[in-house]
């Protein structure tokens, strides 16, 4: 397996014009590609719809290009948005292809799995069930992406649905209880339950001491490289597996971290040499430019302190503290690796512990 | 002259419990208290009062403890806030003291001149009338300094009237023209002007350059060390000068530098090292300790490009730039100094050239 | 018992010139003054400093002219603010003075017990123990009201504390659980227990219906007359119990209704009549100028629909539904009464049934 | 000519479910539709993508069911979407359709000529050039309208581009000066020049007083029934002229009128019998069911004040004046109609005097 690795420009959440190029030049071959990981410049909440709205519009580029429906295109290529390009961070599409591979590599390689779960129904959204379909999703991810040893997975993507105010009327007409009847409040569940999932089917926790109650509530309980999100353009959940495979002949190789909070700027050091880079002091021009994508978690502490001071997050009611968080943390590593194309996506509920952030870096060799 | 400085976390716009503990245990005395410079947690524009509840805040504690009333206080002490603590930046005010300070000190110390102009009518806000009196009043503070040399001028915090819907009803009344009828929008005029009064008073600019034409359009004209912000709480404009004097005894030298974009992270660290740390590679603790203050300004840069990426700061309608920016920067100083209690204020309308920011730094000797 | 109402306006939060001007020409007597209610342009959020910053300088104004401190007037007189003008709402306070009233009226007119419960402490917002604080104080406002009957009540203001991150933080080291962790979530329950009270002691719910597990899940439980709201300025709850007694003198009298959703101008109407306006048809600006003060709450439906019509109050991640609904019912009764200074404010939590609200209209006889 | 008008709900942006069921139901032929009118649940502002998506979701549609190009049913169909549903405005739009209809009516019936312009280039946003490309396209629609007077003319809505980022670095390398450098700045330029265009071919105002300072600027040239907008998907301006023509067999007739300000009930009324319901007093469910369509605008008065009393949309941050107009006109019309699905947009710049607002009405005969 070679997994192919460009980060993709975007001008608003419908510009696909930068992969068409790509595949007029043939430099990508469509048939290939396999997942868009991407920021767009939304609110990142609810009634955010950039994300689909950028979908949408890669789903008909790619459709044209290899001669089938849109919808076709959505079961062969998953899509993954996070919204919201607070601060610095700048909206982008980082595509994924794969392809056979031929030539042995000299060790470990990017590899990469992608499975789906069945449909979330609305009222399993943030409970055990979802957990159950997102680690029989991982499993089935593992295998398919050669790779045998949770120690070599650096980062599982998950996305899945949040409640709409469609969804929760579609489950109070069939009388269904949920976890919340806030659509903005449900993400902490649906980010928890997902997350779980990973954490479950990694052995980072045990099945032992998960239950509907532990969900967005028992914080010690995590996975150190899932990064989940929820949007309302979901009813399934879609999960992407990144690790590292003596199988694979990428020319990435993928590492990750732990930020302790959002200006842990060692934590973000400490990622790229994971991933590969060797540097002390500052990253020089040529290794920054080895970075082919850096997928990063922020969240507001849970007292809202940062080392020690007090931060406003939590508080405000005009700006959500997700979008406080990812202006911090997106900033940040763009102060660090000159490229504010980032993917920080907010919301860290069973991702790394209390506080922390899960980070990852893919490298090229 | 002997300058005292000292930071105080704020749990609200109107604690002043630090201030209050620091002067019953003696370690501030308030009457030697000359400036007060500090964030507050409201939105950082026109309908921002959190500023005015902490100045009333302290001026009410002052007045208490020094047997003289509030506007007493007013008119002995300068108030500047800065609104809007996006991403980390946590809400504090730095205090500062003057006294007579007998002691002879090694080399050139931290100096403070502080002048105020007379009212500014609506009708002068972001015009030349308004440049000319802040000229005049960076000319006093440089005298009450002791600084001759416009070189060892570091820093100058202007802080002055905007447009609010009162004023402007004021100048209808007596038929006035105002730069703009929008009070958000009055304040690139009204921060352009003050910066360029800076400007001309050290020589930064020539006044055959400067005319009601080229204030908030000819940034080309700019002052490095001006540092201005807009308010509706405020008349009259109120300069705080800050330099090095060799006949000043403080414990503390200040720096300056300018920052090439939000994510100048090298930028910091030179501005530390010109205002007298030394460290290669990352700041240690011990000197990080020894900063007692740090004043930027955070912009979007003209294009809305960050290292040839394009951000959404300057289309966003839910988040004004100046948020946005504020976040960026203040995140990545504290990634470096560890303290998220910075002032960072927004807008840098001829304070350094165009995309680039002013910075300043405190530092214990 | 004579109660005299008056509505000033305020230029900015801390605009008091209108009731000096008022004291100075000896309309109002300062030592009469009981109560003040209005609303201040802040964002109505847990992080609104208006609300805080109005009381401050009502309290110093008061201060001053009664010749004692601002704590004094603290706990002589009622503050009750809310925050948030959306729409055409109009920053103002209404006044409330209560004096001997020597001579006898043809009928019950208005009148206002005001009592204050004891500290509520942050483990106790939005449960049981909020809910019978607040329902003994109404029941001692019944009797300073000199109001025996239940049915004469019209309006019952209640303002507690909702959760702060200081309070949470307290609770945390007390090692105490919260109804939620979350500062802006903590309203519903800090609104509902409050309500659940006036409910209580005015016989609308019985106690055996009552638990923690209720507030704010079981919305068949409400009081028709409540009105409540929760800010972080406070820590105890204050309620102030308006109706119609034989035993008053006052010049006004008071009326209430129930809005079926928050564009109900049959409703206001109804209400304006309840409280002894005459009309049919459109309002006439001379029974529209007896209108002393109108107080109304706004929300959401519970499905987010208004005459069967899909809003999206509910799904928008940068405005919150409160803002939305005050705007909303705000410009509907200003449309109706020509005077956009009402008191509008948002969260309804068991005060009416699910999706109605409650609205009062005091009217001078 | 007949034309048929069909309002639809819509439950996101790219919703066309309804329209999907009128025309498999065939209550709606799809070669017929001329123009969509709408409103999506976005900001309102610069990077409200809401707007773009539902047209593009629509032209699928349309394009699928006519076997043709999403592009080709662009230059065939104009849609026209206002973005931002403040307080109870719903997500929706009026599809009109156009066909031969040959029947003859017994008076003037709904009349729709549509014409749009050459591309405007970011340099011509806002000035003369604009104005004139806009005038000949009104031209044209009369013409297409078969309207001869316009006192015929009820209501022209104009929806043209604004400078967007791309548009101004566009401009800027072709070294053209612009009207403004910030996008959500420029709303007022551009939708005051197409107002003007309209001014200028309906004979409102003439040539003589026109110039490019006279643009948001000159208030007291004004069309009474031109309704604007601009929004970033745009490259030229399309313009949908409405109005009664006795060569019209429609169901439909329209009426026009201009509100004093957003809580003007008696303006609404007044429109409604413009456009032939008859009511005293409230209006019938029965007369209520016959309003086909709304179409107002909304804003701030010019010194922020409505009634006398202050409002705080002038001066707010956080949430911009078009939204607050918004939502307390939204609601004041639905308080009279029963219906929050009515088209209300923002910005009156020379559409009606200073502080009044146009609105007509399309009622079913």
């Amino acid at each position: 397996m070679k997994i192919g690795v460009c980060k993709l420009a975007m001008a608003s959440p419908n510009d696909v014009s930068e992969l068409e190029r790509l595949i007029d030049s043939r430099e990508i071959d469509p048939a290939e590609i396999v997942a868009v990981i991407g920021k767009t410049e939304g609110n990142g909440g609810a009634n955010d719809f950039t994300r689909g709205f950028a979908t949408l519009s890669y789903q008909l580029l790619l459709a044209s290009r290899l001669g089938t429906s849109p919808a076709e295109i959505g079961k062969r290529i998953a899509f993954v948005w996070s919204g919201g390009t607070e601060g610095v961070l700048s909206p982008h599409a980082t595509v994924f292809t794969r392809s056979a591979g031929a030539d042995a590599a000299d060790g470990p390689r990017l590899a990469l799995g992608i499975e789906g779960t069945r449909e979330i129904r609305p009222e399993e959204v943030g409970t055990m069930a979802q957990v159950h379909e997102v680690a029989a999703a991982v499993r089935r991810c593992l295998v398919q992406a050669g790779i045998t040893d949770p120690k070599d997975v650096h980062y599982v993507q998950v996305k899945g649905p949040l409640l709409t105010p469609a969804s929760i009327a579609d489950a109070d007409q069939r009388g269904k209880t949920l976890v919340t009847r806030d659509p903005n409040g449900s993400k902490p569940f649906a980010r928890g339950a997902t997350a779980l999932g990973v954490a479950l089917a990694l052995g980072e926790v045990s099945e032992a001491d998960l239950s509907n109650d532990a969900i967005a509530r028992r914080f010690d309980l995590f996975s150190s490289v899932a990064s989940t999100s929820a949007g309302g353009e979901l009813k399934n959940c879609e999960v992407l597996l990144f690790g590292n495979s003596s199988t694979a002949t990428s020319d990435f190789r993928i590492g990750h971290g732990v930020l302790k909070d959002t200006i842990d700027a060692d934590g973000i050091c400490a990622t790229l040499r994971n991933a590969g880079l060797s540097f002390s002091g500052n990253l020089s021009n040529e290794e920054a430019r080895r970075i082919a994508a850096i997928f990063a978690k922020a969240d507001a502490s849970p007292n809202g302190k940062i080392r020690g001071r007090r931060t406003t997050m939590l508080s405000d009611a005009d700006i959500n503290y997700e979008r406080h968080a990812r202006a911090a943390l997106g900033a940040v590593i763009a102060s660090i690796t000159s490229d504010p194309a980032i993917f920080v996506s907010g919301g860290t509920e069973h991702q790394c512990g209390p506080g922390a952030m899960p980070i990852a870096a893919i490298v090229r060799v």
